[in-house]
């Protein structure tokens, strides 16, 4: 796959990530750094919070989508610089061993009215678990080059 | 600071975080790991980029703000579950040297409809870097205990 330009993204295209399998030890270590609460860092804790057992930052499933995204997504010419993000939402927790994939889908493009050789594409990535249950969704708004 | 409920929360309540001095090495780190485009892995390579500069995955702004959150800005009863983000902007590059604090304003708390031992806040929080810049915006709900 190349590099895509503003004028190679077209409402509807869709790209499938790799994957990435998240271990316990990922998630503590994430949670250590970032978000140190106790559901994220002791499955004894996490048994008796809202998770009901250990749970991944959102924060960190945020991360490995990027990741996913970055490596094996949408490539486009001069990076991936996103700027807005909404609807950012984690309907149900991520667990460790659970298996992750996104899907990105471009629903829209415009040019820059300021700048003729940018413009901007609206991305929806949902991220899966290996059961197909979508455990994050967001709405991106990602710069991109135009052809030259 | 005891723990939160959500007959403790009223609009326009606003919570300081601690800082955070963010590094060339952190920075590179994240990236590696989460976020590996040259602009956040290579001074050389991001001095030719749209940032003009190393600069942090947005991502990493985003856990560092979790952190500071988590460690010293509003502590809920049972922790602290966002289930939503919206508005998520990253206004500037946070830059090596960089040190980061937000603040956490309340802009919205509902009963939950469903469960009567429940609710839910809205939280507007702003990261900004030393020279009173903001880095980072997003508004957040988040999930909170009534008073037993």
């Amino acid at each position: 796959m190349g590099e895509f330009y503003l004028e190679d993204c077209k409402v509807g295209d869709r790209f499938q990530t790799a994957s990435h399998t998240i271990t316990k030890s990922e998630i503590i270590a994430f949670a250590r750094e970032f978000d140190p609460q106790p559901f994220h860092l002791d499955e004894e804790a996490a048994s008796r919070s809202v998770f009901r057992g250990l749970a991944a930052s959102g924060w960190h499933t945020a991360a490995i989508a990027m990741k996913l995204y970055v490596t094996s997504g949408l490539k486009l010419a001069g990076g991936s610089v996103g700027f807005a993000v909404d609807e950012l939402r984690w309907p149900i927790p991520v667990r460790p061993g659970d298996t992750l994939q996104s899907e990105i889908e471009v629903i829209g493009t415009r040019p820059s009215q300021s700048k003729k050789n940018r413009g901007v594409i609206r991305i929806r990535t949902t991220t899966k678990n290996q059961r197909g249950h979508a455990v994050q969704t967001f709405v991106a708004s990602v710069l991109v080059h135009r052809r030259p």
